[in-house]
């Protein structure tokens, strides 16, 4: 059997990436405070799914959280980025659906927003839902709109602190190097030793984005290794997106999180995309720690925002834990049929069918 | 009778802005090729509506037109200028609606879509839903949810090429310098004299901003006229956006039309607008003679797109059609009462009231 | 006498705008500890200078300003913005100048840095300079490239607290609207009355742009009424920039800053500005009371910044005192003549030469 | 001897990196008309250059290029990209040298353009020019600002098709992943086999980024055998810069070259790169067949702009040669001693004393 990896590897441990550390569960709610919820619809051509992840345990409206965004490639149809860059704050929990399932999802968001505070579109502001998605097309019969509002609350209802991963949630019909892809999440410190001063960032990833002669897991060309024992001659092209979401518990304003989720792309790059022409890639960070109210008058007591200097470490953190979570999100990905009858194979499956593993 | 505006005014004639002569109708259809349709909801606490904009009047999603957006003030949530930004085209009429029915409509533009050509979602990429809003939530009950997807297809099918100005469509519930606001539009050549070679620029606006002290038609203070006379204390907060949808027949390139839409910013700001925190200010602008086919091998027969020094005139038309448009929202808008039984007067009644006209 | 102000005018006072209390100087130095300097180069067919702004009387390298920036329309050559936009930060003093003078102010930025700080270049980062520019190549021979870096550190040694206006330091040549520009200061207070927490902004141009047509002054459309007197047939082109400094002591970060800035472009366009496509329209805005240190271990004391909110009110000061400035530049300019004999009236002249005034 | 890299490699020739065709000579002159030339000064502490890339041998003021850009990290202190971004052009020479000589070559810049067209700051517009860097103060003596405008009129008239890599021109006092960076070029056609439709890109780094731990070349993750054999303890932080410059005879216009430009820091980030906050990332890119006159009436024959799918495989392209360019910056890179007799070593010189070549 060929060595693929450097390391030695079993079915139940991806490979790990980069030279941080992780934190205690290597997943974006090592953050204290984020929890994940997740839908799976899988039942013959519906594959597909929603997965939220809410920033902290209290009311997300009147304690938003700071924010920021990177569009690394707009080829999506995402809601709530404009007013997240703008204002940069998060006041709903993040969504996660596909493409089709936006408005549906971002209406029930909405509606759960005025449930709990009656004076939005009144009184109040109106609320700003986000919503990001891939499209999961080939797997899953978009054209049957099978998420309902339904889903997003029982998604939401289910949050806890720990996240399956793979073909689950929003991630159940995604597809990612022409392999299964869907939900990954990891966790990196931003230094290796300095426990006193060091902080934590956690990445999600929804994960539909590649080409295989791309893939790159670690220092291992997988891809190039795959298609030449499969002689592969079509390059398939990288449509589908990506969306990376990433928390940390550092203090850092809207602007230090739009440079950090830009780093997110790095952990992207490395495991092989060149963010495609008709690949969403879409990240976007936040904090915590930096609360912002609602009310003029409410003064929320956050810590000072980090100087500058230190976001160097948290970017090494937030392009490994992303590139972890990409990886993750095919190693823990199971092989899906769906539309059409039509079979994704998984990154295992694969492995062992060509006696990799 | 005091007399507030520098010219002969009578009621059917709102003021004419600026030193560009307009086109045959002063509306966004004297572009050719450009149709509006509106749907109208008002009864009782229900004020609001649909205004859609098709571009020309062939299939938008396989002969996209090129465009351009500037989010001046990004307090708002709209669907599908991610999109617009990245790729440089518009790919399906542009909707505009209030602010909690962006989702329902974007699903009708999605199914519309691929009711067109089903292979959307399949084996072809999506579909990019364009839709803008702002909050009616004054007139309006938002809470109804009102907003059906049938509103949208009955909008899209009374398009024509007269647009009705004022309290209708999406414009319905709006409001503007404390006065009713709404759907306005107007155009304007970009030279005053050289027919050979000018281009047309219309602009269509749904009109909701503005803070009464501010308000400036033409010449005249009419805001710090009327504030005076009512002895108004408060000075309301600018807050409840406007989009403006500029058309030109132009060839402009998406970078172009980019530039372009920052322009409607200069018109705004001449009527009072300081782009308010709370307000989401959004202009999109596209170009009716350059488009884009979805086929890689169609090649569609654009001219040249201009030189960018003739930009300079397109930017003068782009601000003085924007400016107008904003003007004849209020003209053109009557009195409307809704939810809670709250009334908006409009700028005649007004004027009217306070024996200014 | 044609009156074409609605006021009562005379020379030494330029005509109001809009409805905010000025601070006591109605200067850009309100705001306390900003100062500015400025050098007038003024012989034969040199007509140029410098003018440089200092937010702080302290060490601006290692106790940083928080600072926003936006490119209205970039067809400009300054130098800085890129790290200002990225970092959110000044580092030096703010110089503006002309066109092909910006490279010698630039480095003498850097010396001058250098020679305070050897550390700079060295173990330390190096600096940013920031300089910013109208091209005032019409009065100025710009081939002759008059401005030495010595004329930075005289402008630098000079400041005070008191802006000498109209046509001095880098205004000495610029032209605006067809008539002399330059140098224009106004600050506003962000609330009429609130004196208890309101903040004061302030604003400085340096005001090369305009074509006549398009003047307005407040509610005087006084480019319309000069050109109909002159019976003028061309419109001249909008070409030749402007660059607006704000200054503020409101506690704003640089997303708050960035936004700030963006509405001097609405004071800008009340003036009769459509961003001209050659006009180099850009305005940064830096917050006094938000400093940041060059040392990553000291913790500068600042206010917790304002609750977003609060900007509404910052937003019409900054708009109203950037409108206020332009008006000022051309009411203290007074006649230039510089290369080939060529003569700029001051708006001042033009009105009595038409006995306006 | 440890075998560092999967496939033999001898010291002339650089490890081969990714899967698509290089060029003739795999550098940014086999794009047709792409010119380079350099000056190096290297003499004791004076450890630095100029590098100046011509897009094409006509008159490049008169017949400029489309472009476009991307700040991936805007710790930078370059000049011309405001404008660049505005109107996607590319007017003169682009120039990279040290961070404190980038005024006085852009002096020599703009003396240039007016010695070449004296119309420039009188009745015609002024030029942009154009000039990135970064910071080589751990070899070089900033403080001696050695650089003169001669050295930009040497390089420029040394421009030659064979562009010289390593610790040349601009590059000679950079470092990259605490070896010697430098000057590297590659080049890539977008598609393996279709040499009917397929296009060139080219890149050009000047590279000076990097910390040695995330050194990844290829398959092999050299910064970490590195760190490991040396035992290393202290992770080096990435501050430094990067300036990417792509060349491509595909026709594409300014918004498709901002999106290609991007791709360089796909290619960037799998060498090792998180953008780190110190280091100024910025790429540019121009299509050699977008030709832009300056001239309103010059109409200039230029082909169709590529369908926006085609993008797809001039993005791997784009991302294949940065990479490769800056494999080849280190590879070509000799050891250099300068400021205070500090060496960096070269890449080889590091492997061979390691035994690892």
């Amino acid at each position: 059997m060929m060595n693929v990896f450097n390391s030695t590897i079993n079915e139940s441990t991806p490979p790990t990436i980069g030279i941080l550390p992780s934190g205690p569960n290597n997943q974006i709610t090592d953050i204290a405070g984020v929890s994940v919820g997740q839908v799976t619809l899988q039942e013959g051509s519906i594959q597909t799914g929603v997965t939220v992840i809410t920033p902290h345990a209290g009311d997300i409206f009147t304690e938003k959280v700071a924010a920021g965004v990177s569009i690394i490639n707009g080829f999506g149809k995402s809601i709530g980025l404009i007013q997240l860059e703008e204002l940069g704050v998060i006041e709903t929990p993040i969504a996660l659906t596909n493409t089709f399932a936006v408005p549906i999802i971002a209406q029930a968001q909405i509606k759960q927003a005025i449930q709990q505070h009656p004076q939005i579109g009144r009184e109040w502001a109106t609320v700003n839902p986000l919503v990001l998605e891939c499209n999961d097309g080939y797997l899953n019969d978009l054209h049957a709109f099978a998420i309902e509002e339904k889903h997003y609350h029982q998604a939401h209802a289910l949050q806890s602190n720990h996240v399956q991963q793979g073909s689950v949630g929003a991630g159940r019909g995604m597809r990612s190097f022409g392999l299964k892809g869907g939900i990954g999440t990891a966790s990196r410190y931003s230094h290796p030793d300095d426990k006193e001063s060091r902080y934590l960032v956690g990445a999600l990833v929804l994960s539909n984005f590649g080409s295989l002669p791309y893939l790159q897991i670690g220092d291992s060309p997988l891809g190039k290794i795959i298609t030449q024992l499969e002689k592969q001659q079509e390059v398939s092209v990288d449509k589908g997106s990506i969306i990376i979401v990433l928390a940390t518990d550092a203090p850092l304003d809207a602007r230090q999180l739009k440079r950090l989720s830009l780093r997110a792309g790095a952990g992207l790059a490395r495991t092989g995309s060149n963010y495609g022409h008709g690949s969403g890639d879409i990240a976007i960070a936040f904090s915590t720690t930096q609360r912002i109210s609602q009310h003029k008058d409410t003064i929320l007591s956050n810590p000072n925002t980090v100087h500058e200097t230190v976001l160097n470490d948290l970017f090494n953190a937030a392009a490994e834990a992303t590139e972890q979570a990409i990886i993750n999100a095919l190693w823990y990905a199971t092989d899906v049929t769906g539309r059409d009858n039509q079979t994704i194979q998984s990154l295992l499956t694969k492995l062992k069918s060509l006696n990799l593993m």
